[in-house]
């Protein structure tokens, strides 16, 4: 397939530059930017300080580290592109901490390039991914003095030490972040390291159960047989929130789901997933979960209930003969569309109130939700990213609905109204935040020229601002 | 009803001799023999050889304090009374702790008497009930210069911190602590302080159920939905253990219980016991349990089921959105006879593995067990107990099953074979372990006096020696 020139400069750009590229990505990672451990703040704000100077320097505008309550957001936009769409990106700089130390084959923040691959703490999640952008961008201003279409940069530094300050910031800049769409880099390929655009991530809604019984834990032989004992109420509550096989047993739970079309299913069914491999994985016998649907339709279109944590009475070593005055349980939801996480608590409330056994008082609170997002195949957002994909590594990509959820997404959705496309280039076995990260050098010098090329395919997909919605 | 001379006598003696009595008890609640702190060592060695020096002078034989790991365990024996049987008597020197301090009204180990009654920590639990059989037995001493049994006192010195040594220094002296029954005195009258026979304790079986999922906690994201909870499992077993009602649903698990006969349920009946003032008591606005049986009848001859303690992934502020890996229970029955505590462990065992959910590996490991007691109504040392209170107080004495275990009763159960009579003198509102604990002196002196007639009642109930048995 012909590109257009631009496209051709800017790979003649990218083919000719890819040391200096390599030099500038260890540079990058060599600066120790875990966010969570206080010692390493002076390295945030160099990390920081980092990515503003090479936004500067490519022809950005109004690159700034914004200060948080915690490390900073680094933003920069470039809003030259008149007429055509504009896109928030998000990545984020910091990384995870680096324990277990001694279970690395190469120092963590001394970026070694091994058999094609790159190695250090950050090369996969999400340096690898911020770099990707920032070479893209730099090739299209190097040989075009001009991006295809307006881009917002938001580089977060607080990703993996739970994002408190983002939420706040993302709202308070509200206006500044206006935009038509928003492309997440940090997720990745599919398993066998197939090509993919992530078009959905599943909500969440998550709780807590309080079960009270008597003031204060009782004698379990003078007391037992006489009280209602709050841990095996708390036990059946739990228990009656599904059915034995795996489906919810909370009336109405599912009447907001919305139903796998034949074309939903026909694509989960494309996806030639390994689940004995994913047992395996994760040291089970055999995978477990709701009836009638493949393990990937479960991860990414059909909502869960599960027991996070559970506590009461006695926990040590031995003996000890009390019924615990009180128990607890931390529950959550994962949910899919189109399911409102407040309407799903009230949901699990009413249901608990139901079945609580009786000589017991529960509770069940609130403690956070977050939207699931989805933008459809056929948004042109998610067309024009496969289409760039297919064009670079050679191979249809795969649409995938995960299981999890990214903060970011939810609140571009909730917040800023925005279609979010996740376009991310990480091997699936990138050891993220594990020893040994590492990055395929393909997979990343793929993902520049992916992304160089999303920008140029979005202005005709896109078209104007306001033109396209989200799904 | 007339006396022996012999009686008559005793109760002389113990009549002209109130005040240095209640002098001496004032000296022995001073020593704050706490056994459970490192800091009242010394004060367990002072209490001891305080015992040891009140029962040489009193006659005893071979009165010592026999080291143990811990605690010295206070032994003496008389065995001047050639052909007539033999008591084991049991009681504890050992005090709880004091914590609240500052909800004592009077100072714990400065004993005060007002209103009736002598206020310190150890009053009622369990020094004035020792105190109670030093009185009683000097008082045949002074009077008869012989006691009309042979006794052996064992007082221990950490039934307060778990009796870490008991059984081990009873196995050791089994040979020594030969006897034809063993009187505990370590309980007290029933509600309304009405004098009472405890004739049965419940017996334990104690154990663990671990349930193991996936080889570490997963994100519940990313695999929610797709693999079995192992916390949702253990739920589920929990409430597989126990129908709804109250009823255990363990199969087999009431095949060896003892019915109870009209007899039986006759004396629960007798009982005028206020259920409400128990619910208000620990705090709870129903109390729950077995259908068609009476709160005695579940406190004393029903097996229960309880979780003891639970536990598994995340119990801190906030959420934690991961399946744990694994999630654990401790779980306790209370069994009555005639119930085995292994057969029963074993089918509780059999049980969980039948009702296990699919995808997760589960255990269930025994901790302890204890076996129950129940010395008949009409076995002769109960008679001649209940004989004694109704004769000291003037009132029917009541036959109590209590619900917990006392590991002395199983110990000289299942290790010395013998009938055990639980005859104690405490009020029930007593605040023992609480602070402001108290004994009333109508009690303390009822006891010494129906102690003394104990003795000699038994000496003829009894017979000689092995001529009785348990029931």
């Amino acid at each position: 397939m012909s590109v257009s020139d631009a496209i051709a400069a800017v790979e003649g750009y990218l083919d000719g530059t890819q040391q200096e590229r390599l030099d500038e990505y260890q540079a990058f990672l060599r600066i120790p930017s875990i966010s969570a451990l206080t010692a390493h703040t002076a390295d945030m704000t160099t990390a920081a300080d980092w990515l503003v100077g090479r936004m500067q320097a490519m022809g950005m505008t109004d690159a700034e580290a914004s200060p948080t309550g915690g490390h900073p957001i680094v933003y920069g936009e470039w809003l030259g592109a008149e007429g055509a769409p504009t896109v928030l990106v998000y990545g984020h700089y910091d990384v995870q901490p680096v324990d277990p130390i001694e279970q690395w084959v190469r120092p963590p923040f001394e970026p070694r390039i091994e058999d094609g691959r790159i190695y250090a703490r950050g090369a996969a999640d999400d340096k690898g991914q911020v770099h990707i952008h920032l070479c893209a961008a730099r090739a299209w201003f190097q040989t075009q003095g001009r991006l295809p279409i307006n881009v917002k940069y938001l580089f977060e530094g607080e990703e993996e030490s739970g994002s408190v300050n983002f939420d706040r910031w993302v709202e308070a800049n509200r206006d500044r972040l206006r935009a038509d769409l928003a492309v997440i880099s940090d997720t990745g390929f599919f398993q066998g390291n197939h090509p993919a655009v992530t078009i959905g991530l599943r909500g969440i809604t998550y709780a807590q159960i309080d079960v009270r019984g008597p003031r204060q834990d009782l004698h379990s032989g003078t007391y037992g047989g006489n009280v209602q004992n709050p841990a095996n109420a708390l036990a059946a509550i739990i228990t009656g929130l599904r059915h034995p096989d795996g489906r919810i047993a909370v009336p109405g739970f599912y009447d907001q789901v919305r139903s796998l079309s034949d074309a939903d299913r026909a694509q989960f069914a494309r996806l030639d997933f390994d689940a004995a491999a994913l047992a395996h994985e994760v040291g089970v016998a055999e995978l477990f979960g709701e009836p009638d649907f493949s393990v990937l339709e479960r991860r990414g279109a059909r909502p869960t209930l599960d027991v996070n944590g559970i506590w009461a009475g006695f926990q040590g070593e031995g003996a000890k003969t009390i019924i615990p005055a009180e128990a607890h349980a931390k529950i959550s939801c994962r949910l899919v569309p189109d399911m409102d996480p407040r309407v799903t608590l009230d949901r699990v409330r009413a249901h608990v109130a139901a079945i609580a056994p009786p000589g017991v008082r529960v509770e069940v609170r609130g403690i956070h939700d977050g939207m699931w997002s989805l933008t459809g195949i056929d948004h042109p957002a998610t067309q024009a990213a496969a289409h760039c994909l297919r064009e670079v590594f050679g191979e249809e990509p795969v649409y995938l609905r995960e299981g999890g959820s990214i903060p970011a997404a939810a609140t571009f959705g909730s917040v800023l109204g925005l279609p979010v496309v996740l376009l991310g280039f990480t091997p699936p076995d990138d050891q993220a935040h594990s020893p040994n990260e590492f990055m395929r050098l393909d997979n990343y010098e793929g993902g520049i020229r992916t992304v160089a090329r999303y920008w140029e395919a979005l202005a005709s997909a896109l078209g104007p601002p306001g033109s396209s919605g989200s799904a």
